[in-house]
């Protein structure tokens, strides 16, 4: 079906919307079967079925796709992290403790359940995409979110300054977060939740 | 000069070391040039000048002339840990900083001023090679060192087991330690000595 639809104008947001799903779903396909360094647009466009002129109306470039497929993938993390980090009642060291544990074995999980989709993490991360940087972002707030909660109520220390402890909470956890890194840290999977959590939330006490 | 001389039994010992530092060193400068996956034991051979045979006199195998290799310029870092920690009449969170900054900045110059010997020392460390585990230990027993030193005089915390302690600080360096974890590191490493050390020596309060 190699048809280029002009979407009318009434319809063409959710139009839009679904042609650019439809792209990244099969893209998705194709990249978790080649890799995404071996894929061209063309060979995108071939697949689907679309011309390369029609997916260049959706996505500027191939490395837009990637980004919009490790976008969601990576909102996947974020969405565990927040619903595991969130649940009421929990203190700030409870919430720590399941940012960084939820943190970890959903890394883990996409790296050994979708190979593929994690090497696009991995090469996003090395490249420097706007979805890693969003993404890292988006864990640093977390860490943000809890200390401070946890500093509000007494049950972390008030000293160092805001800034420089979410930093180095950040870097520490970089080996289990950033994509490029966990892939040589599986060794280390089973204990470094409980170890690192635990070397944390020592250096955060009162 | 295709020679290869059968050292006299009386000089072996001696003779034999110097004939390995030979091999050592030419397969340093032919590693530096080429890189260790692209070359053989037998263009080893060729650009020193000695046969094949006569090579694995002295090793087993090239992975044997790459640990050796490993060996001397992990022993580097050693050392000048060593030299930077054991300095008289320091604090050991003196002792610590210095050892966090150490590791940090020798990796980092081996990084860039020695970079196909870095790659071998990536490659040992994602290979497993005895030398590179064997620099791992050496770094932990100076973790250790200065963590016990520190506990003694009062100046470290003492209710957490030593050996959690150490396994914890030691997952945390490894971005800076270990060669593979270090090349994804390098954006990080103005900040981090000062970052990692300070929340560490936090968590070590008593």
């Amino acid at each position: 079906m190699n048809q280029s639809p002009a979407p009318s104008p009434s319809t063409r947001g959710p139009a839009d919307h679904d042609i650019r799903d439809q792209i990244v779903a099969a893209a998705n396909e194709h990249f978790s079967q080649y890799g995404y360094a071996k894929t061209t647009v063309s060979d995108l466009a071939k697949a689907i079925g679309f011309s390369k002129a029609y997916i260049y109306k959706f996505f500027d470039s191939k490395q837009a796709i990637g980004e919009a497929i490790c976008s969601s993938c990576l909102a996947k993390i974020v969405e565990a992290v927040e619903e595991a980090i969130n649940e009421q009642g929990l203190s700030s060291t409870e919430r720590f403790r399941r940012l960084v544990k939820t943190l970890i074995t959903t890394g883990i999980d996409l790296f050994f359940n979708d190979r593929k989709l994690y090497d696009i993490a991995a090469f996003s991360a090395s490249e420097r995409w706007p979805s890693s940087q969003v993404y890292d972002a988006r864990i640093k707030q977390f860490v943000v979110q809890v200390v401070r909660e946890g500093r509000e109520s007494g049950e972390f220390e008030r000293k160092t300054p805001l800034d420089e402890t979410v930093e180095a909470i950040h870097l520490t956890l970089r080996p289990f977060v950033n994509p490029l890194l966990l892939q040589y840290s599986l060794d280390h999977v089973e204990v470094a939740p409980t170890l690192t959590a635990n070397l944390i939330l020592r250096s955060l006490m009162p």
